[in-house]
């Protein structure tokens, strides 16, 4: 497994490398999402890159940035366990050097549900994906569905900058009380952990309800609040039932749906999701 | 020659052709500065690529866009002439298909001088310039130096979204007045084209003055005022001597300067620079 810090470093390294190629963005921490990214990308590529870089423009906050977990010695031995060929880890000033200036402003998309409560966030993101999926080049590039207004995102960066890029989009690996796998969640105490689960157990209410012929919106939205409240300590950041291609809001469900919230939990604020109203997930763009 | 108006099918004869490639992006109605381009990418790559698109996110006014000059037989007889392999030609709806909703925004060399009179211009050229890179992918770039302030916002671009480009900037190519070669000078009548040669006569003694020493910026722009205000039909935009790096306008010329100015003549609002205190021109990033 070759680690290189450079962008001329890992073009020149990918050059040598045989096609396709894969790539797996991340900020580190890895965990079993991140895990099954990789997973996938191994079985659909000759090449494998995964980076490791947290962007300090997709942070709400300088603390937040500075908080977020670092732990590259054991991300760096899971990626090598699961065979994993090149490792991208460039510093802070490789990517964003002196003088850098130039942002990509990722529409409508990208300043609804999490863009509403976290400005700049995406304008962020979609600049540095745009960065990565530039240097790297990869024939497909691999998403956790539980991020899933980021996986809309980087599908309309790379249709929109024509990017050449394969956008695939991977199931939510969930713990076995339904939490979905996230760096996040290693702020968590272990009533929060506990607590933590009802984000699932409320998609799978919605997914429920929607089964059972609820098409109302409002209905299911007011449901899932309740039972998110009988949690004392979640505080609730927004809950959307939104049409899964655009993000608008809607008030009754007549296509495929984005079930998704955003839940403080002490120190974490955790998101998580569900489609419904039509295929589930591992969709391709 | 192939001439191809798809995304896709462009990329396709691309990768079928010997590398290394050069691009020129044009929006056609080609003159002997384009061929300049042209020719000099012919010397040094495999394979050159010519696009020929008029972005209408580049111009001020749907007017402006819809009166640019459109000679597509000409161009082609132009380009096959000379010994270009691919020409990519594609609509509007290719670029900018249904939905599309993401924009490439440059940051301060964006908004000075060309930027300052056209709002929004920089925004549409980066965002095709990164569209046309990522769909190109060439090893060299071809810009002309006429278009001094798009040769900066495209290297910047280039340079800050790590598109893996050589950007190759060629010196302006002059008529024997000394006029620059333009698309836009095909408005011109016979007493604008003469009068619009003081353009760079004004740059002449610019050029003169500093050699002469001058190093007062406010002064040359002065006398280069002077000159074009003897020609009654010339309405000055702006005159500028700005840091050739990075456009701030200069008090005094203690380094490499950009002499540039905006002039309307009739219905041409006409462009032209030198760089003084450093390497003239043909230089690369």
């Amino acid at each position: 497994m070759r680690v290189i810090t450079s962008i001329k470093g890992v073009r020149d390294e990918i050059y040598k490398s045989d096609d396709p190629v894969g790539f797996i963005p991340t900020m580190g921490a890895l965990h079993d999402g991140h895990m099954a990214l990789v997973s996938r990308a191994l079985l659909e590529n000759a090449t494998v890159v995964v980076s490791i870089f947290i962007n300090p423009n997709q942070f709400d906050s300088n603390g937040d940035f500075e908080d977020y977990p670092r732990d590259n010695v054991s991300d760096l031995g899971k990626l090598k366990k699961a065979g994993v060929g090149i490792v991208f880890t460039p510093e802070v000033e490789e990517m964003y050097p002196n003088g850098f200036d130039t942002y990509v402003d990722i529409g409508k998309i990208g300043n609804l549900l999490e863009g509403k409560s976290r400005r700049e966030h995406f304008k962020g993101v979609s600049t540095i994906l745009c960065k990565l999926l530039a240097t790297i080049r990869p024939k497909r590039a691999y998403f956790g569905q539980k991020d899933a207004q980021q996986c809309l995102v980087v599908k309309q960066l790379n249709r929109d900058l024509d990017l050449g890029t394969e956008i695939v989009v991977v199931s939510t690996v969930r713990d076995s009380n339904g939490l979905a796998f996230s760096s996040r969640n290693a702020y968590l105490g272990n009533d929060e952990k506990r607590a933590a689960s009802v984000l699932y157990r409320s998609l799978v209410l919605a997914s429920d309800l929607w089964r059972q012929g609820e098409r109302d919106a409002k209905k299911i939205r007011n449901r899932m609040r309740d039972l998110v409240n009988t949690e004392s300590i979640a505080l609730i950041d927004y809950i959307s039932i939104a049409d899964a291609d655009n993000l608008q809001e809607l008030d009754f469900i007549d296509r495929r749906a984005l079930v998704s919230l955003a839940v403080q939990f002490g120190k974490s604020r955790l998101i998580d999701n569900v489609i419904i109203g039509g295929l589930v997930e591992n969709t391709r763009n």
